[in-house]
């Protein structure tokens, strides 16, 4: 063995991590533990401590090799991963909080997951009361694991046009599941192509036609709970072909299946009759109920993806703050000493170019952060009004219906946001940012799913645009008198326009509370105008959909006088985002979120206590002007049009959007540290907490990368392709044995 | 075995891709052969129809397998694909155009990749011709397999930081090359990880300070042909250690390498002398000559960057249209008959708000086309120039150096829009868009890459903004008279401003040919007026660059007021995008290199035979107008402050660009078809020519799916993971197995 003198090598001087996070650190005095108490309160950063110390004492939580192995080896391991989670579960008495810890710090899409997520999900709000006790008990044992098969390969988002059946055979008694074409085939349905032993399956309920012999009817697509495999063998029935649809953008852990049903025969009571019930003597089929308690779970699910997608961007923007405090590249262009070699090159994160990609990221997670935290405040005082009384009181109504509208809106902003931020932070870390050591290469293609596959943008969208619209609608008509936030808003807004009054023009340049106060009306009066002009291009002007949805599409892109007449119409921004392009960012900062988003963080920082906090509230501040002023140069056009400020405002916008961040930028490190990503999770060389930096980037590729067993035979007229491996000896690899993986 | 019932099933009738393509074609009359060989050329269509012949009878080059393999194995197949490649080469007698041709076939970045590309490349320019002798032929016949070592660990964009020595010794006239930090680590140099025996290292040439001893300084980084391995075992000599970097976010089969030196010592013939020598005798140095012909090298290579990101675009795009052309989604939201379940849903590209993200992909491949055409021929004629006679005329110079920035501007902007086009496309094909099926996963993750590393965006930007400031500096000084079409373009805004005539308002609105030429002309008129912004702002006013910087990047974003001054500084664009964010597109869309597209697509039409041609020449001019239109509609502020439009303008785009689009909707097929990409390459479900999407889908999940082999144990409680492997028998893995590859 040769000597391995590169353990006699240091950084250079000037690339010294740890040195350079010390003295980072060393320069602000933010106080990082009081923060991160103040963002994710003590049982939550507990929690976060206790489960990170258990898995990382477990080797098949280790990431050193994930990105080496074949697919097939990673469903293995992630099969290994999700057994291990359930053990450790018995073995410290976790609860489901703790699970889901668990399954957010192992950061690897287990194959268990559709089991914990949405079959669960399903069981508990399908079941009827019987169902549910016989099933729940063993869904919470993991006595069988479920899937949810709802998508097909030829219906994705327009859950109305799937092709599965279940034909109720008036005889046996029995439903028989059916899959008429390829197209109807299961597709995307997570856990089932090897794993599952059972699934909720949502298919056509098809009933007889009363006094029509042989004829059936649809009565929409409803949830059966359907075995899939044999326990024993855990080989599907002969009436069921399952597997896994092969390898996949990213979740290259999970077990994405297509499943076909021929004939298939289930007991009657598999369908899920909570809400719907087929009277098994007469067929007769009962309607659901009134479905506010669905879109009560909905919204739930909604908030949890807001705060999900703020500990994505916290993640991003951790190890592009970290790597970019580091890393040092050219000398300022206006400086002279530039070219002599003596002093240490500018450390990348001043340049002014990569804090306006970084720091306003920063920002937006705590705009997420707060505005999660009203959904998920809201979403509970709702729910407590409706549990208690009758439902539907007006109030009540208002309230939920525009919760609704707004988790949508936010779930998916939140998701693009948080997917562009992680490829934002990539790209702006340069060359190492396209390497392994990032910790953020599977983040990206697992989160890039989400502004595409996750819910269905495509009818939340409409639910937004027709919310908003009906309000107007309300309003004009004198039928609203603005209960909600967002009616008080509309109303204002239309009332000073009826009565003529003079522009508001809002002066967010004001300092301190009063400035930031002219913020949110500014944004609301924007979001109001917004709403007003979708209104009047629908339900006035009444234009088909399809013509306003390309003119919002320029919107996001540049847009000027064109736009005049529709610049919010949710429902398009959200549809574009969600099937999406370059700009699903922009496109997606429609008014009305946006507004939300800015009230919410305005809102928070005015109950923070105004004096001897530890909290450093006057950062919070600058954080918060960061992120709705650069949010507002994104698309200034709509704010000048609806005269929500004076145009000349936007002249001195560059240079305090510079200043704001020359007062964020030496707390940049702390306040990552803040966010309380543990390195466990981070897996990253750019980010780890220490600075060892270039030390870690080595050892990824020096010490640990199986590759380097090799010694290959370069020439090309030899067949032989390795002469040597240092991990499985003197083995001769050939053209053969790399056909034979073919 | 059990039967395998789903053969008997096809895909819903609706969904029958052979047969809708079938009509879409023939809704179109454009003659596809013509179009492919206007835009290809006989012989490039033959030489691709010849090599994709060969390629496909090779079992190497079969790709099913390729997304299951890990790393270690995606590079060994590389490797046995590169020799397969060149052993093909002397089998069929190709030329090096016949070689490229076959690796862009291969879509697999091949360990041979830098032997080819910028070993060679350095070797021919930089060798003496001594050097060439004894070096080319070995290289010609892959005697050596060299790879190109520049970056380092610690440094990437700045050369002139490398930490790598090559220190002249006098007594043993010999180089010394050394690391000496960790950070000096040569670092991302492809091909040198595992395959390379040679490779040109990049070093500070350090050489003894005349009359004090022991003193040594830097003539900046040369070059040196350095022998790596040992030719027996392919093992790195003692003072050498090498490696691969481990695995990255694309580039699988790339052995990407770090590579330390102690003390390694090499030749005096080891440093490349065409441009730079040291004396044997004395140790003194010859500065190197002009480096005119370095640029042109390096000019060409940008035109070739720009032809290749055209064919990314064309394969994303034939992706996204056929797929969508045979995809349904949902029902024209104002059609009452949606929810009727007889009728057929809507083709996802009849939706405007798909047609905007990939109609306007398609006609900037024809804008990328023409002008990478049009570089070409710029480039060959200034060659030309150049090689005839002295260098250095006055007109030559020009439009060299013209020529430098015009490459670099579109060379940026070529590559971003190419990975983004893929993006784009892949998004808006939805849920399968996420899946293998594409075809476009593995092009993502490499071509992402591209606006990051390749080249020096840092650099290029500051020579083009110079170039810019420069020119606008000579004609206010009364120096240029306009003698290129930049200059003449800048001449006539400054006059014009001088002599304060009236503002233009170009009538892009026009119809037909006066229309285009005032497309061409706005285009113009902007890029002027911004280039006088950015020389204003820098030479008259002295601003720093930083702060220039940051406006500009809110200039990409929304644009207003605030950015009256500095449209332009395709500088400061191009270092956004370069380092990069989710605007790259946008904000490299910049004045200057828009304006090129723009006239360049012009000029080809105007050039096109105006009769009796089998070209679809109005449909062509359609196109154009998509380009130009969609282009200014992204940033329309500059058009209106710079008075290149009227604002009113505006009022009509969208509705002017969705008529577009809807003359290009029935062609869009044969549009794709045209672009003649082979199946071979494109290796899509979504995209294959003869539409079977549904049933191509479900082979590529059902019947090759390695995954499907193992029937698993879903226990928690149990440590078995597989009951049973189809592929490899009835062995049993449990957890230790898994661990084991950890």
């Amino acid at each position: 063995m040769e000597e391995d003198w590169s353990k006699q090598l240091r950084p250079h001087p000037d690339a010294n991590g740890a040195e350079i996070l010390r003295r980072e650190r060393q320069r602000s005095s933010i106080n990082v533990d009081a923060l991160s108490q103040h963002i994710f309160g003590d049982e939550y950063l507990s929690r976060q401590a206790r489960i990170t110390a258990i898995l990382s004492r477990e080797k098949i939580y280790d990431k050193t090799q994930q990105a080496n192995l074949s697919r097939p080896d990673r469903y293995l391991l992630g099969l290994a991963r999700g057994k291990r989670m359930r053990q450790l579960m018995d073995e410290h008495r976790w609860d489901n909080d703790d699970l889901l810890m668990a399954e957010y710090l192992i950061d690897d899409i287990l194959p268990y997951h559709l089991h914990i997520s949405l079959f669960q999900a399903a069981m508990r709000e399908q079941c009827s009361i019987e169902q549910a006790a016989y099933w729940i008990p063993k869904v919470d044992k993991w006595q069988i694991v479920g899937a949810y098969a709802q998508t097909e390969l030829g219906h994705g988002s327009n859950i109305r046009g799937i092709e599965c059946e279940a034909r109720w055979d008036q005889d046996s008694k029995e439903f028989v599941i059916h899959s008429p074409t390829l197209t109807a085939s299961k597709w995307w349905n997570g856990t089932l192509g090897r794993t599952a032993t059972h699934a909720v399956v949502v298919a056509q309920l098809m009933l007889p036609v009363k006094d029509q012999a042989g004829k059936y009817e649809s009565k929409g697509p409803r949830p059966f709970i359907v075995q899939i495999r044999e326990p024993k063998t855990h080989k599907p029935f002969p009436s069921i072909i399952v597997g896994d649809i092969n390898a996949k953008y990213g979740y290259a852990s999970m077990d994405n299946a297509y499943c076909l049903f021929r004939h298939h025969r289930v007991p009657h009571s598999a369908l899920l009759s909570r809400y719907a019930q087929v009277d098994p003597n007469t067929g007769e089929y009962t309607r659901p109920k009134s479905a506010a308690s669905v879109y009560g779970q909905l919204t739930r699910g909604r908030s949890v993806i807001v705060m999900n997608a703020r500990l994505v961007i916290a993640r991003a923007v951790t190890v592009a703050v970290r790597y970019l405090s580091i890393r040092r590249q050219f000398y300022d262009n206006d400086d002279n000493a530039g070219l002599t070699a003596t002093r240490a090159e500018t450390p990348v994160l001043d340049y002014t170019t990569v804090q306006i990609r970084i720091l306003p990221l920063l920002a937006t997670f705590f705009a997420l952060h707060y505005s999660g935290t009203a959904m998920r405040n809201l979403y509970e005082r709702a729910r407590g009004q409706l549990d208690k009384g009758q439902p539907a009181q007006d109030s009540d109504a208002a309230a939920l219906a525009e919760l609704h509208s707004t988790s949508a809106g936010l779930k998916s902003l939140a998701t693009d946001l948080a997917a562009n931020s992680v490829e934002i932070c990539r790209r702006a870390m340069g060359g190492h940012g396209f390497g392994g050591g990032t910790g953020l290469i599977q983040l990206n293609n697992d989160y890039l799913s989400k502004p595409t596959v996750e819910g269905d943008n495509w009818m939340i969208t409409q639910q937004v645009a027709r919310f908003l619209i009906k309000t107007v609608k309300e309003i004009v008509a004198g039928k609203n008198d603005g209960k909600s936030e967002t009616e008080k808003n509309l109303k204002m807004f239309l009332d000073s326009k009826a009565q003529g009054r003079a522009k508001p023009e809002f002066d967010i340049m004001q300092e301190g509370e009063e400035g930031d106060q002219a913020i949110v009306n500014a944004f609301a009066w924007r979001a109001s105008w917004a709403a007003h002009q979708a209104y009047e291009a629908r339900e006035v002007q009444k234009r088909p959909w399809n013509s306003l949805l390309i003119e919002l599409h320029g919107l996001s892109k540049g847009e000027f006088l064109q736009v005049l007449s529709l610049h919010l119409l949710h429902a398009a921004a959200q549809t574009m985002a969600a099937l999406t392009d370059q700009n699903a960012n922009e496109s997606h900062r429609t008014a009305y979120s946006e507004s939300l988003l800015v009230s919410n963080f305005h809102a928070a920082l005015t109950a923070l206590p105004s004096t001897s906090s530890p909290l450093p509230t006057a950062l919070l501040r600058t954080l918060y002007r960061l992120f709705a002023l650069t949010t507002l140069q994104a698309t200034p056009l709509p704010f000048i049009l609806s005269s929500a400020i004076d145009p000349s405002t936007l002249n001195t916008l560059p240079q305090i959007i510079v200043a704001l961040m020359a007062e964020i930028r030496p707390h940049a490190v702390r306040l990552v540290d803040s966010l309380a990503i543990p390195d466990f999770l981070l897996d990253s060389a750019l980010g780890r907490s220490d600075g060892r930096v270039y030390e870690d980037l080595w050892y990824r590729a020096h010490v640990v990368n199986p590759l380097n067993d090799l010694t290959v035979n370069p020439w090309y007229w030899e067949s032989e392709l390795v002469k040597e491996d240092a991990g499985r000896g003197k083995r001769r690899i050939g053209f053969e044995d790399v056909k034979a993986k073919l």
